[in-house]
C-alpha cells in the first residue's frame, strides 16, 4: 500500500485530490447493525468544512456525502462503506502557477522527488481536503463508539500562543467562537492577536486537546500496537501535526516517580486512580480513566508574506503564496483529531475480542 | 496480530518475557546479501545492557544473542532471521509479592484487566527486558541503512530537567558518561541532582533527541503512511515513552508561517533548505535534510519510596517496589529509539521503491 | 478488516451491491507514470457485461466506469485511484420474494447466520456484480504488466463436460464464439448441449484456464506467500469457484518424480525448462516459464427448475428461482480470473523488489 | 514481509533452515488461558517426523519442541509464544554437491534468481522441515479449535493412483499403516506399488483430503477472504502441493446446477443441508456442515533414477539425487495439511467476532 489505508479490523482507504473529481472513503470491516445515515455524516464533515469564519479560508464548498454502499434499512450490513463528496468549486486557475516552483514548508518538492511529478492543482492529494475522507469514516466509527457508551471530544487548548484556562472551560463557549475553543476570554485574545498576524500575510499554530470518556480497560495490545502508539500516529498523520502527547506528555520529562506515578484507589467498589498523569493508558492499554492526548499544530504554511524558495529550473526566487489559504489551521483540524482518534479506538476495541479464550467460547455459545 | 509484530516490507515480531526461558526476535523480509554476524547484534545490544552504573539496574546480565537462522557465510539470505537471548539470572521470588497488587504506573491492572490474568515475574513481557527483541533486529536493520549510506544517532537531550547546551555538544562525551548525554557539564549536574533524588527512593525522566543523516529525499507514503507517523508510531511504542515530536515539535504551537516554513535554496547546484524546523520530513515524505525527532520519556514507575494502591482482594494498600530497578530508563532507552527509528526507516526505504513505474521497469531490465 | 480488501502492495478495496447505488474500486499503490484513461478499464469491464448472448444474464447494463482520483494528464499519478460504475437498472421488485427463504447453493442463509441479515436485493454483495470492482482494478494491474511486458490470457478450457481440443487452440475463435472458448468445434458443442439443459432450467458448469507469459523468474515469496499460493487465494475468491489447479494440478497425484520432474536445459545460452508440468512455478518463485493455472466453475445456483429448500419461518417449501440469471457463469467469468491473476502478479512483483540489498542499493543509487 | 509470515488475527512467523541451528516459529494473537504444554505440541510433531517407515526419510531426527515464552501455569498468557526445534543431524557433506546445479522439481534455481545465492545445504528453508514451524503452531490452533468444539482431520485419499473406498473408510485404519490411509486394503495395494516405483529410483504422488467437523455457520469473510479462498492459500502454500478443491471440486464442472446445488431442510427444527457438495461453505462462509476439503500432491523431486539438468556453469547434466529422502511426501503431509487448516480456521474464528455491533456491545458488557 502507499500509505491511503488505516486501520486493521475497521479498515478505510482514502482517496481524492483537491481538484479531481471528488473525495471518499471505503470503510471495510465495519460491524453490521451500527444505525446510519447520511445526516450522521454530514454533521461531522460541516464542522471541518471551510468558509465558515474569517479566520479559515472563504471557499464556500457545500461538501455533501453520499453514502453509495454498505447501508440497508438504515443500518450498516456489515459489507464495505463507500461514501463520497464531489468537487464543486475547482478553480484550477488560482494554482497554475505554483506548479513551476517548490512552495515552503509544503510536500510539493517531496512529492516531485517521490513520484517524478505531482498533481499540483491545489495541492493535490496533500491538501486539507484529503481529509474529508478521514472525517467521514470518524463520523462512522464514532457512531460506534455512541452504541458502546464512548465518547470523543476535541477543542483548541491553544492558538498564537494563547492557551485556554480550565477554570473557565467550557464547551458550550468552544461552539460559540471560531476558534472551537473553551474558554470564551482566550477566545477573544486570540481574535485580537490572529487578526493582527493575518494582517501581515502570516499565520499562526496551535494546541489541540482531545479527551475520550467511556472507556472499558484492557483496550490497546502490548509491544508495538499499544493504545497510545496506534493513537500518535493516527494524530501524527494529520497533515500539519508536528507533535504528540499522552497524558501529562513532555512534561513527565521533569516529573519525578512519586509525582508521575498515579495511585490506584478503590472507589465505589471499583479500582480505579486518584490521578490521571497517565491520561488513561497503562502499559499500552485504556485503564478506564479518561484518555488525554494532544497535538500541536504547525502555522498555515500557505502565506502570502514574501518567501524565499526555489523553482523547478533550480533558480532562486521570491514568492507570495495566492489563493484561498487558512491563517489557522487548528479549528478545523479539532474535528479531524476527534475522527482519527475514533478510529483507532475501534481498531482496537475490535482487535481487542480476541485476548480470552474463555471469552471466545462464550461468545460463540450464544 | 495481539501487538508484537512491528513492520510491513521488514517485518519483526519479537517475543519473551522478563523470567521465562529468554527473548528474541524473529525478522521476516530482510534483503538477502547484508553482511552480518552475532557481534554486529551484540554490540548494539551491550547498549541497552543493565549493570554498567549505578544509575541503572545491578542485574549483570550477559544477554548473549544468537543467530538461529537466515544468514550463511556471513550474509542474510533473504529468509527469516531467528535471533535469542536466553535469560540467566532469573530470580523469581524477588517477583512473587507483587503477583497480589497493582503497581502504580505500571501495566499490572491493564494485563489483567486484558487477559484475566499475568505473567507476574519481573513484569513479564512487560518488562523493559522486552526491548531485547527490539535492539537485536533494529542492529539488523541499522546495518541495511549503514549499507545504504544512513545513520541513526540518538542520545540524552535531558535528564531531571537538566537539559544540554548544543553549543557543548559532543558524541564524545555521550560515549564518556553514563547518561548517553552528549554535554559533559550537564551530565555532571545530572549526576549530582539524580543521586540526590534516588536517595529519596525516587526516580527521574527525560528526554531523548534522534538524528538521522544521509538520508534521500521522497521516503515516507502519503496521507496515513507519512514517515513522521510512523516514527511517532515506533518510538512512542516504547515502554515509558509518552511524547513525540518532529522537528520543532510543539514548539510549533507558538510559531508563525514565517518563522516556521524552510525556505527552499539551491546550494551546489541542488535543492536544499535554509533551516530545518521540519525535521527533515515535509508532507510526510523526507525531504532530504537531517531527520530530527525526540521522545519524552516518564520517570521509572518502580520506586521504592512508599506509594498508594490497591490489591487483588480490593482494599487500599501501601507498598514500597523492591527490586532491582533502575532510577532513570533514558540511558538505556537510547539505544531502543535508535533501533525503533532505523526498523522504520528500513521499512519505508522498501516501501518507496515501487512508487514509480518507470524505476520498477528499470529495476527489472537489469 | 471483513474481506474487501486485497494485495499488500497494490492494494485494492472494492464496493458496491447489485441494488445499491453502484459499485467500484479503490486503489492504495499503484505506482506513479502509468498510462491510464477510462477506456482502457472500459474495454475489461465490458468483457464481464452481461447481455452479450442468450447464454448470459439479458440485464442490458452500460457499466460505464468512471474515473474519480489519481490520475492526472493521462498517467497515475501514485495516489488512490477510485473507480465507480453506477447502477442504472435496479429492479427491486424482482427480488422482494427471495428475501424470505433460502436459496440453494447462495449466501442467502450464511449472510444471515454472520450479520443477523441481509441486503437481499439481487443478491446484495454477494452478486456477480461484485466483480465489477475486480476487473476494473485488474485493467489497472494490466497496463502495469504490459509495461513490464507480460500478458495474462483466459478462457473457457471446458464447459458443460465439453473440452477445448489444444490441436485447435485458437484465440481468435474464442472471441467469436459466446463461450469465451480457444475451439470453434467444442464451442458448437456447447452451444447445442447448453441450450438442452437449459430448456429444463438447469444450468452447467465449466473449467478456465489463464496463461501468462513474459514472466521473470524470481516472482514470489518462500513458505506462505508462494507465487501459487496467492494465486489459488485470488482464483478461489471468485463466486462460484471450487478447485485450484498451478501446472499439472490434480494429475501429479497419478505421476511419478521422473514424469512430473521438469529437466532444466540450456537454450540460447539460458537456463531453460524441458517442458513445463511446474506450471511455470517452482518453489513458490516463477521459473521464468509460462504460468499456467486453472478454476472449476461452479453451475449457477439460481436456476428455474423446482428445487426444495427452507424459509426464514423454519418451514420446509419448494421454490423456482425466477430473475435475469445466466445459466453459465464461465463465459463471463473469464476476465475475473484474468483480474485476479494481474492483481496478484502485480502485487508479488513489486513485493519481489526488496530481495536483494546490492539491487536495492543500486536503485537508490540512480 | 517476505512470505513466511502467516495469519491476520492469529499471526504466526516461522523461521529455519534444514541445516541451521534449528527451525521455529512464533504466535502472536493467541488468546490467553489456552491449556498447552509441550507434549501437546510434540505429539502433534511427532507425526511429520521423519524415519517411521521405509516410505519416509531414515533420518531419524528426535525434533523436541521446547516453549520458549507465552505460557504461564500451564496457560498461554496472550504474550506471543516462541517455539523451537534444535536441528541435531545435520550431515552437511551429503549436500555439497548439489551447491554446483539445479535440482530438477526443486526450488534451486529460483532461489537463486531471488536472492542471488542460497543455502543450499538441505535445501536450506525450502526443505520439507520447513513445516517443523507450521505444525508447531498448528498444534496451539487445534487446542483452540478443541476449546471451541472443533475437529480438524486429514488423511491420505490417494497414492500413486490407488485411491481409498469410503466403504472401507476407517481413521483407525489410517493409524496402522505407514501411509495414513484410511482403508486397509487400499493401503496394501499402496505399498505394493510404492515398493515397485522405489525400486527404480523414482517417487510418487497423491491427494490428502481434509474434513472439519463441529464449524459455528457465519465464518468466513465475504469477497476476497472466503474461508475457502484462504484455505486454498494455506494448502497450497504447503512445499509440493498443486492442486486444492473444496467440496466436489473439480467435479463441479460437469455438474448441474440441480445436481450440484445443496437443498437445505429443517431437521431437527434447525437449517441443515439434505447433502453436502458445496463442502460446507456458501459465499465464502462456514454454513455448519462439515468442511471438506482436498490437495493433489506431487511425487518427491529428489529421486536417484537419472535426470537431465544445467549446472551453475550452463552446461547440461545428468545427476541423480542422493540422500535421504521421502520417496513419497503424502504420509507426512497429512499432519501439515491439518495444521494449515487449523491456523486459517482460528484465525477466520476470531476475525468474525466483529461482524455485529450488537454482539460487541453484549461481549464489552459482561
Amino acid at each position: 500500500m502507499a500509505g491511503s489505508t488505516y486501520g486493521n479490523r475497521f479498515r478505510i482507504m482514502t482517496w481524492g485530490e483537491s481538484h479531481g473529481e471528488g473525495l471518499g472513503v471505503v470503510i471495510d470491516g465495519c460491524p453490521a447493525g451500527v444505525p446510519l445515515d447520511e445526516e450522521d455524516v454530514q454533521v461531522m464533515l460541516n464542522r471541518r468544512r471551510p468558509g465558515q469564519s474569517k479566520y479559515t479560508t472563504p471557499r464556500n464548498e457545500a461538501d455533501e456525502v453520499k453514502i453509495m454502499s454498505g447501508v440497508f434499512e438504515g443500518k450498516t450490513t456489515g459489507t464495505p462503506i463507500s461514501m463520497m463528496v464531489l468537487n464543486k468549486t475547482q478553480r484550477s486557475g488560482d494554482y497554475s502557477e505554483i506548479a513551476s516552483y517548490y512552495r515552503p514548508g509544503h510536500a510539493d518538492y517531496t512529492f516531485d522527488e517521490k513520484y517524478g511529478f505531482r498533481d499540483y492543482r491545489g495541492g493535490g492529494r496533500s491538501s486539507g481536503r484529503e481529509t474529508i475522507g478521514r472525517v467521514a469514516a470518524g463520523a462512522v466509527a464514532a457512531k460506534i463508539l455512541e452504541y458502546l457508551g464512548i465518547k470523543v471530544t476535541a477543542y483548541a487548548k491553544e492558538i498564537a500562543g494563547i492557551g485556554i484556562d480550565y477554570d473557565k472551560f467550557s464547551m458550550e463557549a468552544a461552539a460559540d467562537n471560531a476558534f472551537n475553543m473553551p474558554d470564551a476570554d482566550a477566545a477573544a485574545e486570540v481574535e485580537t492577536r490572529a487578526t493582527k498576524i493575518m494582517a501581515q500575510g502570516d499565520s499562526v499554530g496551535g494546541v489541540i486537546e482531545c479527551v475520550v470518556t467511556g472507556m472499558m480497560p484492557g483496550i490497546g495490545e502490548t509491544v508495538f500496537d499499544k493504545l497510545d502508539a496506534n493513537l500518535a500516529k493516527a494524530v501524527m498523520s494529520i497533515g500539519a501535526v508536528k507533535g504528540f502527547e499522552i497524558g501529562d506528555g513532555f512534561a513527565v520529562a521533569k516529573a519525578t516517580g512519586l509525582s508521575n506515578n498515579d495511585a490506584f484507589v478503590i472507589k465505589d467498589g471499583n479500582v480505579s486512580k486518584a490521578t490521571n498523569h497517565s491520561g488513561g493508558i497503562l502499559g499500552g492499554m485504556s485503564d478506564g480513566s479518561d484518555i488525554v492526548l494532544r497535538a500541536a499544530v504547525k502555522p498555515t504554511p500557505s502565506i502570502s508574506a514574501l518567501q524565499n524558495t526555489v523553482n523547478k529550473s533550480g533558480e532562486d526566487i521570491e514568492v507570495s503564496i495566492k489563493g484561498r489559504h487558512d491563517p489557522m489551521i487548528v479549528p478545523r483540524a479539532v474535528v479531524v483529531v476527534e475522527a482519527m482518534t475514533a478510529l483507532t479506538l475501534v481498531d482496537m476495541i475490535l482487535e481487542n475480542m480476541s485476548s480470552r479464550i474463555d471469552y471466545i467460547a462464550d461468545f460463540y455459545k450464544r
